[in-house]
């Protein structure tokens, strides 16, 4: 981007980058969405949210479309606070700060942390929007790879030492997506979470672990990274887009108050009190847990379903993770660039994430690509496997001499 | 502050300042809110929005609960358009963003154009939240006083031509609020309209026109400066706070495209589908015109009250502007310092802002203070006025003697 006008000295970095959105396409009607990591239409409380709405406003009239004044503003947060210590995490009201969404929660760390000097480890791969937020911050990155028991700790371990040997700079931050990751439907293990809370501790940085995911799983969830913390050196990061709606963009923090202050002072959306004043009132007539296994009934079916198409439709040579939890299905499909293969696909008519925006280096994931289960219904699932297979199929190169 | 996390460098800066909202007291039970910068409870359509909800939610079911997909998102931003057209301002798509109000619009401008060696020049007095925004970017300020006509466009020429003599730095911005300031509730005058963007041009500085209260003229309203921009120097900062409801936190900012294209690109906490689609489907069965003459008539009215109940109530020593429109009216009380008048007018019943949150130089602002006639009723204004009359009474140093 070159202009004429005079920009800020600390984003003409950030402007070297592509523009944020890149990794979003343009979807033919009709298009089967196994791109989108939307709830399902059928799960958004819509006819709930009416009445919550209407509850709100016939109780508190013109006090939710104020700056302040609705009792409901203070509720909200104090049902995450509670859920949050059914989870294992205590926070005081001091600790919690309630967000417009994760991903404001976690630019705002961001910008409290982060300045061009900084190093960030993150998850080779990880959540495209998070490496669109931290690289309008800094240039220097660790890329951790990911296996099937998530973050390879024992790695990370490997380059801080590395690092810490050669003198250079070490990471100021690591942010994971410990559980249901995305997008690679990973969790991390028992073990490696307590190995990443030693390694905090060892080399001094702070882990922002975002939790977007966590209350999907089809099982129990492993503790949450904050719940092991003993070191406050976890900013926990939690979202209610995937497990009410987006379109609320209710999300927040759990950190040490030292953190949470300054997020406050550089929070300049002000509250947003009809948002949150309504997600109150839909809570105060919705039983959280039954609500949760009503979702997580729903995905672990659907999820299922992706996994049978995708051994029934797609070729031997593709692999994939099978996630515990979550929304998404991570493919490998060798010898294939599937930002490539995209345009074929979406002209078959199904969608999905092309691998290569999930890397720091985009090079690192040209053969995979991210599916979701999450907004497709089952029969559209099984239908965009079989249309995905047939694309894939036929761009595998020798695919049958492999096997 | 200080702790042992590893801040970013460019925020230990604004850590030096105080933290934000030193200028919000907590009102005792009962208190006459005469400080409150909200809308009337009365005049805020609680009971047409929930209208507008329901039938958003049946019309559209889950669409504005996703991050994207409503049709009432884009159908926002054209009814801003428009009425930006009507204004005089012609926006492209591509020359207008939707924000969470206009201190989020304010900070977004901030975030790109300013950094640590920029210096701003603001009216003096000036939006309190507007100085709190620009302290986090730079400490380098011009303070330009207004009088009945708004910003002294000749001292600020002066200034201009004074530090381009030394070779001082010249400011990068000027934030100015020229219809119905906020805290002064002046309106520029057109002479010094044409004046402002002159030495814009001449100078090469951007103009950050903020402009929440300027449908809330009693009478007509000068042309808006960005209306009279020939040179692509104003942004221009709207907002739906003051004229429908700030709970729904909606604001805009008109520019050039190469000033909005990184707004949306540091924009992190996403498009607010819930709130942009409710706000649509509200002003789809409002007759926006109707609905601002309906507002300026009731503000125009508790102005009257307010501006009689001064003369009433108040020694003769203390002085005010008569605002044409707005939510304000700037009162000096001489010899007193309003900050420690606060707690006896609290105690007392009533409630105002004291005059220093609104400098750079707080000591330039002792002896004045903010009303506001927006919140409160004609009733409430009225003995509200009485009290702080009582109050301010017995503290004037020898009012008497001076007349």
């Amino acid at each position: 981007m070159k202009t004429d006008f005079h920009f800020s000295k600390d984003i003409e970095m950030a402007f070297k980058n592509d523009p944020p959105g890149q990794w979003l396409s343009t979807l033919p009607p009709g298009c089967l969405r196994l791109s989108s990591g939307y709830p399902a239409p059928a799960l958004v409380p819509s006819e709930k949210i009416k009445l919550a709405v209407a509850r709100l406003l016939d109780e508190e009239r013109d006090l939710p479309l104020h700056y302040l004044g609705s009792p409901r503003v203070p509720q909200l947060k104090e049902f995450l606070r509670q859920r949050m210590a059914q989870r294992g995490v205590a926070a005081s009201d001091s600790e919690l700060i309630v967000t417009s969404g994760a991903c404001q929660a976690i630019d705002l760390i961001a910008r409290v942390i982060l300045d061009d000097e900084a190093v960030v480890a993150v998850e080779s791969p990880t959540y495209m929007e998070a490496l669109e937020i931290f690289q309008n911050y800094t240039e220097h990155y660790l890329a951790i790879p990911i296996d099937e028991n998530g973050l390879q700790t024992e790695l990370l371990a490997d380059m801080l030492a590395d690092r810490k040997e050669k003198g250079q700079p070490l990471p100021r931050l690591l942010y994971t997506i410990p559980t249901y990751q995305n997008p690679t439907g990973t969790t991390l293990s028992p073990e490696r979470r307590k190995h990443v809370l030693a390694l905090a501790e060892q080399y001094d940085f702070l882990i922002l672990e975002d939790d977007a995911y966590g209350e999907l799983g089809f099982y129990d969830s492993p503790s949450l990274l904050k719940a092991l913390d003993t070191n406050n050196r976890v900013m926990y990061v939690g979202s209610l887009s995937k497990v009410v709606a987006p379109g609320m963009r209710i999300g927040w923090v759990v950190a040490d108050s030292r953190i949470i202050d300054p997020l406050n002072w550089f929070k300049k959306d002000l509250s947003h009190p009809f948002d949150q004043a309504t997600m109150a009132s839909f809570l105060e007539t919705t039983d959280f847990d039954e609500h949760l296994k009503f979702l997580t009934n729903a995905y672990e079916s659907k999820c299922a379903t992706m996994l049978s198409a995708l051994e029934e439709f797609l070729p031997p040579a593709v692999s994939w993770f099978v996630p515990k939890g979550g929304y998404f299905v991570w493919v490998k499909i060798p010898g294939v660039d599937t930002s490539k293969l995209l345009p074929e696909a979406l002209a078959a008519g199904v969608s999905f994430v092309p691998g290569k925006y999930f890397f720091l280096n985009q090079q690192d994931g040209l053969e995979y690509l991210r599916l979701s289960f999450s907004y497709a219904n089952e029969e559209e699932i099984v239908k965009g496997v079989e249309l995905l297979g047939q694309v894939a199929g036929v761009n595998i190169p020798a695919a049958e001499d492999k096997e």
